[in-house]
């Protein structure tokens, strides 16, 4: 049993879902373990993570629609707005999805099923730097 | 330190709380781990993994009621529609919920807590199979 | 590689939000690893985990109040009443956030961001005894 980890950065333009999968399928495969675990960590409470389809687009658009909806920016029922009428829903829409996901290695590959993909998802408005922390443990 | 894995197999028949904690359970004692954790994994983006209570089964009821009102099939707001009207919905519950869940292996046993029980959540009409993939880690 | 465990109590009085970061750094710092993961696993339906900005306490506030909105106690939509108005709303609740968090320790530290405080999120209105599962695997 080892271990890997590497913490990885994620640019961003505005609230929106940013794929991942790449970058973490290749950390885990430089790996080389034959069976073991993927922990992504979000070190974000305005971002967090999803796994959602990766085929149509119009996939992301209405999820972000959604969250939109029901947490809007400005939303008067909030007090915390010193930074910004998106900063508190941020972290709602943080609470409301997931910021650590384990995804078992299974024969060397990350157990993503055929839609599946692991996104970054952004709840600011303005560009920021997301870090993620990848930790791989197995043999 | 060791690992196990196996993936199973949920047959669906519609929207609904499917529990999968004896199957994880069983699968859990089989590998004999005095210490370690198990991660149950979704591969699915139209289904997920909640944990919920298991004494009254009106509070899965009652949980499904919430979540298709929360999120109804049909809504107008969404474009990603040629799957069918409870598709969409079915990614954003998935999103609301949880495609990855860890449990503590203490002393054999899981983790889990007096009322707690383990469910694939479907989202979608229609009959499906889900692919859960187990993996337990310990020693 | 190695694991521990620890059983922790959180006493609850009334719904919000309880932080843990401390007690979870502690155990965490004692055990020694340089390099594994943390996992916090909450053995309820009615309270639940969830990471949050833990600089501004407006943040709890809101938090707590756009879940109040969001799953109203005495909901007329819930059947399951009989363990009072605030019961099935936390179980809602608790699906709707974290029952397991899993943290990577990154030279012997939880790799918590700035602003992350780890947290049990009460849902019901009465003092609780809540029991969460610490368990570190590393080495």
């Amino acid at each position: 049993m080892r271990q890997a980890q590497e913490e990885i950065t994620v640019t961003t333009s505005g609230q929106g879902l940013y794929e991942i999968s790449d970058v973490v399928r290749a950390f885990t495969e430089a790996c080389g373990m034959e069976t073991g675990q993927l922990t992504a960590y979000c070190r974000h409470t305005s971002a967090s993570l999803v796994i959602q389809e990766n085929a149509d687009p119009d996939v992301q658009r209405d999820l972000l629609a959604f969250f939109r909806r029901l947490v809007p920016d400005g939303d008067p029922l909030f007090v915390h707005t010193m930074e910004g009428p998106d900063d508190m829903p941020a972290h709602v829409k943080s609470a409301l999805t997931q910021t650590s996901i384990t995804i078992p290695i299974v024969r060397r590959l990350l157990a993503l099923g055929t839609w599946q993909g692991l996104y970054l998802f952004e709840h600011r408005r303005n560009p920021h730097l997301r870090k993620i922390v990848l930790h791989a443990l197995g043999s």
